[in-house]
């Protein structure tokens, strides 16, 4: 086996013929926000929960668990260590936070499906984590890897989805310590858009690490940012050394993480937004200010993701206001800090992808459009709170994502757009459907969705009255049957199969 | 027949003594939001819009049809007549609309239900107009009197609506020429909260007007505001003689007019949306200038219903990005004339209660929380485009409304919201559960669904796997059997019912 050839970016030449050979499916460019953000905190409320961020760090501290490398790194900084709490000095979290960049580009293999992230973007990606998948046929089932390949291919497929994501679905089929190899390898095989690396465990952050370097080269793994991986706080102020042990992997390779605290409100942060956003503040400095620690420069988003907690029955809930009040605030804090934010989601509680799922899924669509996230995790697919990867919500929610980029260019108010000769031409009592005006604009003037019921009764009654599930489901059979992987360079391929064998070979299977 | 015992506002003691002996529900108040509204057009935009809207008033003009004394109106006012064209000069209608009032309170025959329209204010009302209802167990059919009242009962028992609305549906069983009456005694008997009158002949607008004076009394109706009427604009600037002749009753009588260009983008307005927008602003100036030349200072709201069509079927859309950009600019451009603003609603083209359903309606009705609007008709119940009232949407929707409510709170700051008490006594790795601050706020902390499923999958499935419209429908008979009619002075109430029985009988019944 040789690696050499993979060590020049995508392949270089070859690969470049052979993907213009190729079935090509349309990926829309990342978002680029032509709108204003949604601000609903003041500025005497963000000063509040600023300095009660410090006041936390500097006062009850955040610990750092069994990591003595990373207290070595804060005492040298300037925090106060007793055992495992490393208690912040107020100012310094944020001042470490500012050598991290205010925005990165995350590179794909094919250069075209590059993305930035920060600023105006915003990149969207599937959803991540669900030991379970449904779909209208197989209702809910463990996740074996031939699923998780199947939302791969759906994700290559859409066209508004601008990242492949990381465990898409848990595939509970393969060994712990060995999964993370397969669904690399599928990222890399099955998709060319950006995707993420794992975080189980700091030596399979090493492996994810290793096999970008076979697919884009060394050099180029070097150079740039090639991968951006989901680092989650143990809310309240806690970092574990799984955990930071991958972004310490990430960091030193120059690539990106996600540094975000899980919260499910009134658990693990308290029951009010202004006291979750000031315990989200300061884990979140604390973490990227431990990135900066590691390597000054380490590109890193401030990640929320916060739900509430249905006080009758413990479930957390989503896509309800207080999520979105957080998510408005935190973005607004994250913005002030200077770095990318990471929030929101096609988040839902229900079960099915049904009116619930819908309802739920657009409030946190919406508000992670206004509230200015860079970065949107389980933008499609995520289904009973997380537990569920579903085929047929993956679909309906990635349309919905096309509604996203739509809203985001704005209003436009050219000539054109003004469209006053239309006015003049049709005038009082006329319609605007035959003028030139609406003959010339009529194909894009409005989004339109690609999935969801658009037809006269009769004619939908007479296809049998389906409902959005079934709708979906058949253009999940159809998107998998047109399905053509994007064109990799043979060598490139038989590399990565190799590294993912040989590393296989080389440990017994776990299931823990 | 005597009309005089109702000639006291709502029938004085003894209408309060039986309500405080009957069952009653809870209403929440009307929104008052806490948060900003969010503006997408920058100030030259809406500069743009506005000169293009004077530019339409002046040059092309606006019809009123069939119509001589309010083109005699116009002309005395300063506009120039030709046909049934009224061109206004620029600034005119600008100027005319000053009079209007920015927000007035409508009377409810409940005090505690009357509703404020305007300023930060946000006033819920269920669909109107549809010819059809669905149900789970019925599925689709004609609507009657008896779904009418059923629609009245659900919206006096949803807690989070302020509205009894107008046209809850068709009751096709009953003559054209007669179905406004029972419609009013319905909304009048069946449920205290505010109501709307009749807009489908001048006549019938009167017959509301005099139904108001029995419940209300002479003198109340005189003096105060209790219909909040739907005129619709035959866009493009095209005023009817039937609607106009409505508005002339109620204008005169002081009572309050939606002035609301109906729009189905591409068709009734120019594909864009800033054509849109100068379009619906020329008609709702207009409109709005109109109602202030039959009285100055009569109550109107600046209406906006604008939709998209889908240029492959010819279907109206819901739900839409540039249904919503429209919405966010015409509240703009509403706040700038000073004028209370309507639009939004859960807006839908799904045939069913389903996730197209629910994506849609979510979309709408966060964009008009977000967009400033003060009255928000069509807010629970609308399915199918409008064609259908939904049962179970009703009850989906209006369940929603609350997260509405609670979203506009906006975030507290207050000592206790900060929960820094709570951060320190929990600490790193601790959970909130059981801490002081979570046990003394937990119960109003989170908004929760009264509908929805929060329960454990195995509970769910052992329940029978239900989806959000069986749990709606579940709700749906639970809500009517519950139902208790709010008292009213039985001398009103046999006043009104002798009123609609004379009416009834004055005239042959008409289907057309």
């Amino acid at each position: 086996m040789t690696l050499e050839s993979g060590r020049k970016r995508g392949g270089g030449g070859s690969a470049r013929r052979a993907a213009r050979s190729a079935v090509s499916f349309d990926t829309a460019p990342v978002i680029d926000r032509a709108i204003p953000n949604y601000e609903i905190l003041n500025e005497e409320a963000l000063q509040i929960i600023e300095r009660n961020a410090e006041t936390i760090l500097a006062e009850t501290g955040v610990n750092f668990l069994e990591n003595p490398e990373a207290l070595e790194l804060w005492r040298a900084a300037g925090a106060q260590i007793e055992d495992d709490r490393v208690r912040i000095p107020r100012g310094l979290a944020r001042e470490l936070c500012k050598t991290a960049p205010s925005s990165f580009i995350q590179h794909a293999r094919n250069p075209e499906r590059n993305v930035e992230i920060g600023g105006k973007k915003l990149v969207l990606a599937p959803v991540y984590g669900p030991p379970f998948v449904r779909d209208l046929e197989g209702g809910r089932r463990y996740a074996t890897m031939a699923d998780f390949e199947n939302f791969v291919r759906l994700g290559y497929m859409s066209k508004f989805l601008h990242h492949s994501g990381g465990t898409v679905c848990e595939p509970t089929d393969v060994p712990v310590n060995k999964r993370h190899l397969d669904m690399l390898l599928a990222h890399m095989t099955l998709s060319d858009k950006p995707f993420m690396g794992s975080v189980t465990e700091p030596s399979r952050a090493q492996d994810s690490v290793e096999m970008c370097e076979i697919l884009f080269g060394k050099d180029f793994v070097r150079d740039n940012t090639v991968m951006t991986s989901l680092i989650n706080i143990n809310s309240p102020l806690s970092f574990d050394s799984i955990m930071m042990g991958s972004l310490e992997v990430y960091a030193r390779a120059n690539q990106a993480c996600i540094i975000s605290p899980f919260v499910v409100g009134g658990a693990m942060a308290p029951v009010s937004v202004a006291g979750t956003l000031a315990q989200v503040l300061a884990e979140v400095m604390a973490g990227v200010a431990y990135s900066q620690l590691i390597r000054k420069g380490a590109p890193v988003i401030f990640g929320t993701f916060v739900t509430s907690i249905d006080m009758n029955s413990g479930a957390p809930t989503f896509g309800t206001p207080e999520a979105s009040q957080i998510l408005y605030g935190a973005g607004q804090l994250a913005r002030r800090l200077n770095l990318p934010f990471r929030s929101g989601g096609g988040l839902c509680g229900s079960k099915l992808p049904d009116a619930q799922a819908g309802y739920e899924t657009a409030n946190t669509l919406n508000a992670a459009l206004l509230g200015g996230v860079n970065f949107m995790l389980h933008a499609c697919g995520w289904l009973e709170g997380g537990l569920v990867a579903s085929l047929e919500k993956f679909v309906l929610d990635a349309d919905q994502l096309g509604a996203l980029h739509k809203l985001a260019e704005g209003v436009a108010i050219d000539e054109n757009a003004q469209a006053m000769d239309a006015i003049v031409e049709v005038g009082p009592g006329g319609h605007f459907l035959g003028c030139a005006h609406t003959q010339a604009n009529y194909q894009s003037a409005f989004w339109r969705s690609n999935v969801l019921d658009y037809k006269p009764f009769e004619t939908w009654e007479d296809e049998g009255a389906r409902d959005s599930q079934s709708l979906a489901a058949t253009k999940v059979k159809q998107l998998l049957s047109d399905y053509r992987a994007p064109a990799l360079d043979p060598l490139i391929e038989r590399a990565l199969r190799s590294y993912v064998a040989e590393k296989k070979a080389s440990v017994p299977d776990s299931f823990l």
